[in-house]
C-alpha cells in the first residue's frame, strides 16, 4: 500500500485588520494569516475519520479571536501566540506553521480632526513565519517586492565564453532587483529573551538598502553576497540569510539608426527572461535552515 | 459589406526608463507608454494593403528615440511630444492617443558616495492620457491602486429596504478603497500656456488624500463627490474628475461565540464581492468626456 | 458648486455557482455577476442621504436569490431578469447594467457511479453585458482570453517607412493574439422574440475561429476584419462586434551565431511591448454603440 | 566573516515557441524554461570575479540553440538535454536544474487549407523539473491550475470541536480544488531506459481525475490519498506524488431571509481564506524527495 509521507493543512489567507483606538488616534496592523498543522494524521488520509482533525475553519476562527485576545503587536509575536495554541492545546498537533504577511500603512496627514485616516504604503510586503514543534522555536522574518535600481556602478564582465556565449562586457550598467530575502533568528527556546521584531526588522531592510547603495558591484552575486554579509555582521539576533533576487534586466537601446548617440541614458525595462540569483549568507558555525527555493522557478 | 468602424492600433506598454545623470546625482523617469493611432486605414482592413500604416514596431522606436531627443520632463509633456508627431509627420494619422503609466523611485539614503541608488515607492501608478487630433488638445490624468482607509468616522443607514434586504444598519464602520481616478484638462489649445504637469498631479493627489480623510462620510458617493469637488474647487486648470472607487469591505467579526466582545477592533478584509461607485465631477457649463467605464467591470 | 455627471453603483464580482440535479447527472453554471444602477442619484453624492439607495448588499442578495427563483439558463437570460428587477421596482433606479463573467466545466469520463464531476475547460471566459432603461434593452456578448496562433499563411510589408522604422519586412511570421470581443445583438424589444443566447455564442465562437484560420493574413488588421465580418455576415441577430486583439509577437530566434539555420522553427514568445489593434465591424446602416476602449491600456 | 551557504544562478522564464513543420501540417511546442546552475561559485560571491561563471545570458541562447538542435520531443527530454550540457560541458558548474512550464494547443478544425492553426487549450500547465549532478538524473513531472469540482458525494462532521469551533458538519458538500501536483519517476541512471514522458504524463492526469471523480470523500485529505494512491499502483515509473490542495470553498447561501429553500442549488464560491491540504504519498520503501512547501504560503 502506498504510504503516507510529509503532510500539514490548515486555513490559508485569513485577511484580519485590527484598529487599536488610543482616543481619535488609532493604530492599524493589515495581515494575511496562514495556518499549517502537522501531527499524528494518518487515519484522514487513509480512511476519511476526521477524529483527530481540528477543522481549518476553527483555525480560522482562532486568528480572529486571537486578536482581539492578545493584539497583534508584531507579526512575528503574534504568530508564535498561534502557534503554540495550536501545538499545546491540540494533542494530535505536533508542530504549528504560520506564515504571514503584512501590508504597512501610513497616516494621512491632514487639518481636519481625528487621526484615523491612512494610505498604504505599497511598498515591500513584510513576511514572518513562525514554527513550533512543542519544545523549539524556528522564526524567520523577509520580505518581498522591493524594487531597487542602481543606475551606475555596475560592471559585468571576465565572464566563461563558450559556443553559445553572445552578450559583450559590459562596464557601465544598470542593477535592479526586486527583493525576496529571508532571515532566521537565532531565538528558539522559550526562556530565552525574545528579539525586538519591529526593531529588528527595521534595522534589517536598512541594512539591506545600504548595502545594496554602497557595493559596487562586479557581479549581482557580489551584492547580494553583500546584503547578506551586511545583516549577518551587523544583527547579532540573526544567524541565516537566503535572498532570491532576479536581474531585472535593463536593456541600453540602439539609438545609432536614428543618429542619436545613447550615452546610457535611454533603456528598455525588459519582463522575460529574467537572470535568478540565488543563496544563503550563514554565520560561521550554523547549519542553514532555509529552504532554497523560495519561488517556484 | 460588414462595415469598418472605429478602429486604432498601435503599440502598447513600452517599457521606458530614462536616466538623466547630474554628475554624480543621476534622476530617474519610468515609464510604460502605449500608443494608438487612428486615420485612413480602411485597406489594411480591407485588403491587407499597408501603404498608410506605419508600423508599431517603429511607433516603439520613436517612443525610445524621443526619450533622449527631447529628455522625459513629464509623463504629459513626452506624451504631447509623441502625440504632435505621429499626427503631423504622417499624413494618414489623424489621431493620436498616448497612454502613459509612471512607477515613481525614491532616493535611498546612504553613506557611500554617489546618488544613483533608487527604491521603488510602490504606492499609487500615475496615469497619463494624451489625444491630439491635429487641432486640439486633451490631456486626462491620473492614477490607480492608492489604497486609503478611514477607520471611523463613516456610517451607512437610511437606505432603501426591499425583500432581499438583510443588511443592518451601521453607525461606525470602516471605509477603504483603491481610487482609480482620472481628471482632465482645460488646456486644449497650443497657444495657450500650459499647466505646470508635475506641480498639478502632486496638488490633485493632495486634494483627494486631504477630502477623503476630512469627510465625514455617510455613504462612499459622498465622500467620492467630496474628493472631486475640491479638486475643481482649488485646481482651476480642471474641468472633470471621474472616480471609479471600490468599497473595500471590511467585516466585523462576530466574536461572541467565543465570550468576546469587538468593540471595532478586529475585521476581516474581503475580497469579493465590493461594492463598486462611480460617478464624474464637472466644473460647471462644462460639457463630460472622460468615459464612463474607466474598469472592465 | 461642482455638478454631478454621470455616476452609478453596485456589487461587483458576485461569484455565484448553480447547481442542478437531473438525478444522479449535475449540471453547472459558474458566474461572475456584477451589478451597476443609475437614477435620481443626486442626494447620496451632495448629502450623503440614502433615501434612494438601494444597498449593494442588497443587490448581491438579489443575484444569489435570482439564481435559486429563475435558475441560470444563460448568462444573457439571467442578467436580463436582474436588470429588469431593479428598474421595474425601484423607481429611484432608471438604469439597470449587469455585467456577468462566466467560466466553462466539462465533465470528467469515470467509471465510477453518478455524473457530478468537473474539469474547468480554462479556454476563454464569456462575456454578456445587459442594459436596460426601462424601456429598451441593449444585450452585448463577447469573451476574453482566447489564445490563437497561426504558424504561418502571415505576411507584413509594403508599410510606410519614416526615419525611426528599422523592422525588416516578413514574408511568413508566427501570427498569435489573445481574442477579446464583443458582439452586440439587434435584439431590444420585450416584444420580439430573444435569440437563443447560448446556440448563437456557439456560432459565434466557431466562426471567430474559422475566419482566423482561414485567413491568409497581410495584417492582423485584416484578419480582425475577416472575422467582424464573417460573423455579420452570417449571425443576423448581431448588428455589431469589436475586437481589441494584441499582436503577441513571436520573435525568429537569430541561431547563425551558433553556425545554425532557423528555417521558422525556434521563436521567442514576448510579453511587452506589443501590437494593439482594435476595430469595429457594423452591418450596414446600424450605429455603432460599442465603446472603443475595452481594455484600460 | 559570514559564510556563503547553498547558491544557484542561471536565467529564469525563457520562452521558447518550437515548430515542427511535417508538410501543411504545423505541430507545436510552447515551453517557459528556467535554468539554475550550482557549483564552484565562492568568487563571484566574494569578490565579484567571474571567472567562473557562464553568464545566464548563454544560458538562453542555450535554450533556444538547443530547440533548434534537439528538438522538443517532450518538455522532460529536453530539459534532460540541457542539463546534461551545462554540467558536462562546464568544470565550475556541478550540478544543473531545469524547470519548464509547457502550455498545450489544440488544432483549429476548419475547411481551409493546410493545419497550422491553433488554439490555447487554456486547462492545467504541465510543469517538469530535471536535476543532474554529473551522475544521477532526478525528475519530477507535475501541473498546477488544473481546476476540479464534485458537486456532491463529498462530507465533513466528525471532528475535533474545541471553544473557537463554530462550523456545522456538512453531509452534501460541494468539493472543488485547484490540483498542484508534482511526481518524482524512478529512473535516475543513464544506462537504464527512460520513462516514456508524454505517455506518462497523459496517464498520471487521467488517473487523477479519476480518483477525483470516483472517490467518495469524507475529508479533502482522502481525496488527495486516493489521487497519490491510484498514481503510485498504476504508475510503476512513479515513486513519490506531492500534492498541494486549496479547499476552494463553495458556501451555500442562506436564501431563507427571501422565503427560499436552497436545496444545494445556489453556492457563493469564496476566494480568502481557503483550507490547504497538502502530503506526499510514496512507494513503500522509497525515501521522499520532493519538497514539503510547492507554493509560498
Amino acid at each position: 500500500m502506498p504510504i503516507l509521507g510529509q503532510n500539514q493543512y490548515g486555513k490559508a489567507e485569513n485577511r484580519v485588520v485590527r484598529i487599536t483606538r488610543d482616543g481619535a488616534t488609532h493604530h492599524i496592523k493589515d495581515l494575511n494569516v496562514s495556518v499549517s498543522l502537522s501531527g499524528d494524521m494518518d487515519e484522514v488520509h487513509l480512511s476519511g475519520s476526521n477524529a483527530n482533525v481540528l477543522p481549518t475553519d476553527t483555525t480560522k476562527n482562532t486568528v480572529y479571536a486571537f486578536a482581539k485576545e492578545h493584539g497583534i503587536e508584531s507579526a512575528e509575536q503574534f504568530g508564535i501566540h498561534l502557534a503554540r495554541h495550536f501545538v499545546t492545546s491540540q494533542p494530535a498537533i505536533h508542530r504549528a506553521r504560520i506564515r504571514i504577511e503584512e501590508y504597512s500603512w501610513e497616516r494621512i496627514e491632514h487639518s481636519g480632526k481625528g487621526a484615523h485616516s491612512f494610505v498604504r504604503t505599497g511598498q515591500e510586503t513584510r513576511l514572518a513565519q513562525i514554527t513550533y514543534d512543542g519544545s523549539a522555536w524556528e522564526v524567520v522574518s523577509g520580505l518581498k517586492d522591493l524594487t531597487l535600481m542602481n543606475s551606475t556602478d555596475s560592471e559585468f564582465w571576465g565572464y566563461v565564453k563558450d559556443k553559445y556565449t553572445t552578450l559583450p562586457e559590459a562596464h557601465d550598467r544598470i542593477l535592479a532587483t526586486d527583493v525576496s530575502g529571508r532571515w532566521r533568528f537565532n531565538w528558539t527556546d522559550d526562556e530565552a529573551p525574545m528579539p525586538v521584531w519591529d526593531e529588528s526588522y527595521a534595522q534589517v531592510k536598512q541594512h539591506m538598502l545600504q548595502a545594496f547603495a554602497e557595493t559596487y558591484s562586479l557581479s549581482l552575486q557580489q551584492t547580494l553576497y553583500a546584503m547578506g554579509a551586511r545583516i549577518i555582521d551587523h544583527r547579532s539576533e540573526i544567524d541565516e540569510v537566503r535572498f532570491s533576487l532576479p536581474n531585472k534586466h535593463h536593456f541600453l537601446v540602439d539609438l545609432a539608426p536614428f543618429g542619436l548617440k545613447n550615452d546610457n541614458e535611454v533603456y528598455f525595462a525588459a519582463d522575460r527572461p529574467y537572470g535568478l540569483i540565488e543563496a544563503t549568507v550563514l554565520r560561521d558555525g550554523v547549519e542553514a535552515l532555509i529552504p532554497a527555493d523560495l519561488t517556484n522557478l
